[in-house]
């Protein structure tokens, strides 16, 4: 059994859209990423998907409305909700969902990743 | 859809060791208590548990070892593996854990909550 400090797992890497897993809880990954630009448009047919923003500001937008994020804020989007995240500066979000996700859903896009690096 | 932002979830109780629901994701809680002092020995049978820290510092007891957590920084107990959380001062911390997690296991306090309360 081991700590984990968001702060140090963020200093591990860069890259954008990329996320990675720290640990994992019932079957759920924990996953860190890095983002800033557009992301695809997507949904999960079979998992909500919980975003943690721990720095900086991001938008979810949906067909109807769209959702700002700031620091210290969560949303937790359910199954089959189509979404798309948008970060004009770098936010580091943390992610918790089914270890079955995949980023970009269905979607297949120059921005999906097909294997999760743990770190 | 509902955006949460923990700060003001907190804000809303002082209760020690009485976690309340602010979400759920895929079967899971999303959790948030604040806690001072001493907890029961305990574990879960059959759930993994994580704790984030939001504010302060919490020890976690281990027959073998202690794990001192501090802010921004989270641990995953496994199921079946038995712990001690303590407080020394006031924390603010958050959980995840399947809906079915009691937060005694299957010890019996004058701690034990049988029902989570939603805020």
């Amino acid at each position: 059994m081991k700590k984990i400090n968001l702060k140090e797992k963020f200093d591990l890497f860069s890259d954008y859209w990329n996320p990675k897993i720290i640990g994992e809880v019932n079957g759920h990954d924990i996953k860190l990423a890095k983002v800033k630009g557009e992301f695809v448009w997507h949904n999960h047919k079979n998992e909500d998907e919980l975003f943690y923003i721990v720095k900086g500001t991001l938008i979810i937008k949906f067909h109807k409305e769209e959702i700002e994020l700031n620091e210290g804020e969560m949303l937790i989007v359910p199954k089959g909700v189509e979404h798309k995240p948008i970060a004009k500066n770098e936010v580091w979000i943390l992610l918790f969902e089914p270890g079955s996700t995949k980023h970009t859903g269905e979607v297949k896009s120059k921005l999906t990743v097909e294997k999760y690096e743990k770190i």
